[in-house]
């Protein structure tokens, strides 16, 4: 053995290239850069600043967001079911509990349940899913989930096929949610980009999808549209006639719609139509188009992020298929039965005359009424500013303005190495203490500049922060003007 | 539109090919069965028993076994805090919750936490192993995960590279648990056998290692050895010289280690040693070896299966490879927080002078004595029955013995298209409740058959399990016998 050259088994050179390639702007080098000034802080070194104000992740309780009592007073009762012999729970906690212990097997969360999760659970989403959508839900087609992430994950897997020799495309928006583009580059999927037009509120247009659609054909088969509503990072609301729009086109083509309603919850302006009851309504053919839906536990006035709870919906997906979409999702056991739990709690919230339920609905409209103040806020904030254009948050928890950036900005931040928009969060957050993402992350028209904030601090706080990004920004503007 | 004949987007025939290879024995058409008699229970129909017998699964809660109090208390103090403020709590569980807590963001664990989890509990786990195997441990190479299987994923997936032409191999054990197979599958990795050795207590020597290796060497490049410690489904325990016999080999190979080390609590006879132990007391250049452990919080004396938690320890991976494992890991967010704190509570258990710790100490004796007696009552009962041979279960929760099936049967299994050991499994779940596991599921010597039980049935089920599976076992001999 004493000549033998000892060699890693896994290095740079023989790593999976598809990780290599993959990059997700919400916890990338920015995210870094902020948990260093974290510790920094925490070690009590000097910065112009005495808190972050992160503005950067659709987290709320991160930032003094409640939960709702309701969620929580369930969870502690099938964490410890003592509690349930205690006179400290209102009945109607103490029976969403037992409902969900007594669909676990041994009456315990610290069994697994099935991998698509607890029947009671998945039934309760389609009742109500029916009353959200006044049609039909059959609870075979839904399955529970550790969170929307890994859902959306688990059915894009399905997609991978380089048997017919040509490439798989998916369609996604410009901008997105990032976790779509690595996914797409770790599965070795080809992302066909379509716009969205800023110049009308974020709008999805039929002439840029078949535009898309048209020039990506030539090196690709595109077999998914990717459809984020409410928009992340753009707020916007789709109206049921986009919806159909949309649903005519996959129909056209047969592509599969992935429609990410994470944020369904989070109506400011306009109406929510889920795709399911635009889709359910449309008249054969046209009712035949395959379509998954994707609901989280992190958002909503819920925003119970750290439990990973979600579901899924299928509608048309052909049945073998389904059975293997189930049977490769299995081998991970089963989605966390505490994730499980909350959305049981969400689907089936405390009704009138129930004791918990004033205290619920309070928490409740205080915390959505408090949503669609911060959304005005924000955008009114970044109206004010020079050189920056916000469209109207209609929906989700976030905006995402344009920014011009001045030319010598952008030669500075070449000088670095940086992009001009993350030169400028960069900046910002090292002078101010507050963190928001680059619209680079996202994707964007090229030439523009944008930054994505959350709407998530609480009033006092993202009064400060409003302040302050005024400040930074004229400040910033002034300095790169000059001559 | 009216001309256009509409096509899915997806059917069996484009279907991701490596999704349709993929089988979970563990969750199978066993499985499946066993849920259809579940239901038909529920809704009345007469079958030959009247409850089932689960011993198909390692999950304890599921049938009879109790949670530590003091883990439960912890995580219903972390869901509700308000339950700090009252005095139905003893001080040190509070302490754990409080502590928990103060590593969320915003003090909630609806937070989402890094992708790697919360530093205090990643420290706490870095702690305790340190005091496990007497050597150093490093917080930044440990990172929690949602479970094992998740974790086994994110690292295998490290090794999926077909850029230099050579298919990539992972050398598996025989039997294995087959998350491992079906991962492969699912990644288009090689999976090369080893054969561990049942005539001598499911050892793994190693000449089969290099018999193995040199073999599938002509077809592959093999990167990865996996090996389970305490062995699943075979429950084994490695002795030190083992373990050093199998580093020399990966050094020598350029191997790198996965060592599934979930059941390293879950030690009837033996001792368990941890391959980062035994790999650090080498001396350079065999304690360059890279290694990866996983640990799950689903086993050991917790099984906390619900929960969905466990850590993973790197131990001499190249720092831009664990740079880019950790990348991909965070485009899932974050692992569930109960999970993590269920984690915490484990490494960091009250200790004597602690309120909680006598009743602590004497549930996890009280568990762990239980366990010690139903392995060697398992072990007895097949080695009581003619044709069947089981070796000692020295740890894990499973035995594996082997079952001699008369040709007859195989002849009847064949008719009906089923595998022997499968047909074996399927009449004993028809005819008496009992589920257990078809050895073909976990891979064995062609011409043998096995299958795979827990130890996991509360005493007086076991027992009850003992008589009638020993009544079954007799029949069915003696009908597939006959003349």
């Amino acid at each position: 053995m004493d000549n033998y050259e000892f060699g890693k088994s896994i290095t740079f050179q023989n790593l999976n290239p598809h990780i290599i390639k993959l990059e997700y702007a919400i916890r990338g080098s920015l995210f870094h850069r902020l948990m260093e000034i974290e510790k920094e802080l925490k070690d009590g070194v000097q910065m112009p600043f005495t808190n972050l104000i992160k503005a950067n992740i659709g987290d709320g309780q991160s930032i003094g967001q409640k939960p709702i009592s309701f969620i929580r007073q369930v969870l502690a009762c099938v964490s410890y079911p003592n509690l349930l012999k205690t006179e400290y729970f209102p009945q109607d906690v103490k029976e969403r509990a037992a409902d969900i212990l007594n669909g676990c097997d041994g009456n315990s969360v610290g069994s697994y349940t099935t991998s698509l999760g607890i029947d009671a659970v998945r039934q309760s989403v389609a009742t109500y899913i029916e009353k959200r959508d006044s049609c039909k839900a059959d609870w075979n087609n839904i399955c529970l989930t550790p969170g929307a992430s890994a859902a959306i994950k688990s059915c894009l897997k399905l997609f991978i096929n380089n048997t017919n020799g040509q490439k798989t495309g998916v369609m996604l928006p410009v901008p997105q949610y990032p976790l779509y583009s690595a996914t797409l580059a770790e599965y070795g999927l080809t992302q066909v980009e379509y716009y969205l037009d800023e110049s009308k509120n974020w709008a999805l247009t039929l002439e840029e999808l078949e535009r898309s659609h048209k020039e990506a054909s030539k090196s690709c088969k595109i077999r998914v549209l990717v459809v984020i509503n409410p928009g992340n990072p753009t707020g916007q609301v789709l109206t049921r006639e986009n919806i159909e729009d949309v649903i005519k086109f996959a129909y056209k083509h047969s592509l599969f719609i992935f429609a990410d309603e994470v944020y369904q919850q989070n109506i400011y302006e306009g109406i929510f139509y889920s795709f399911k009851k635009v889709l359910s309504e449309q008249k054969a053919p046209l009712n035949q188009v395959e379509l998954v839906s994707f609901m989280s536990m992190s958002k909503g006035y819920m925003g119970e992020c750290g439990f990973r709870g979600g579901w899924l919906e299928i509608v048309n997906m052909d049945p073998e298929v389904l059975n293997n979409l189930y049977k490769s999702i299995s081998a991970r056991h089963c989605p966390n039965t505490l994730g499980q739990a909350v959305v049981y709690c969400v689907v089936r919230p405390p009704v009138e005359g129930e004791p918990s339920y004033k205290l619920y609905a309070k928490e409740k409209a205080d915390l959505m009424k408090s949503f669609a103040t911060r959304a005005k806020m924000v955008e009114k904030m970044f109206n004010d500013m020079e050189g920056v254009s916000c469209n109207v948050v209609q929906g989700a928890l976030y905006a995402f303005p344009r920014i011009e950036i001045p030319p010598k900005a952008i030669e500075a931040a070449k000088n670095v190495g940086q992009k001009p928009d993350e030169f400028y969060v960069l900046r910002l957050l090292e002078e101010t203490g507050i963190c928001m993402v680059p619209g680079s992350g996202f994707g964007q028209v090229p030439g523009t500049y944008h930054i994505r904030t959350t709407i998530l601090p609480q009033l006092d706080l993202l009064k400060e922060m409003v302040d302050m990004l005024k400040k930074f920004h004229k400040k910033f503007i002034e300095e790169y003007s000059s001559d």
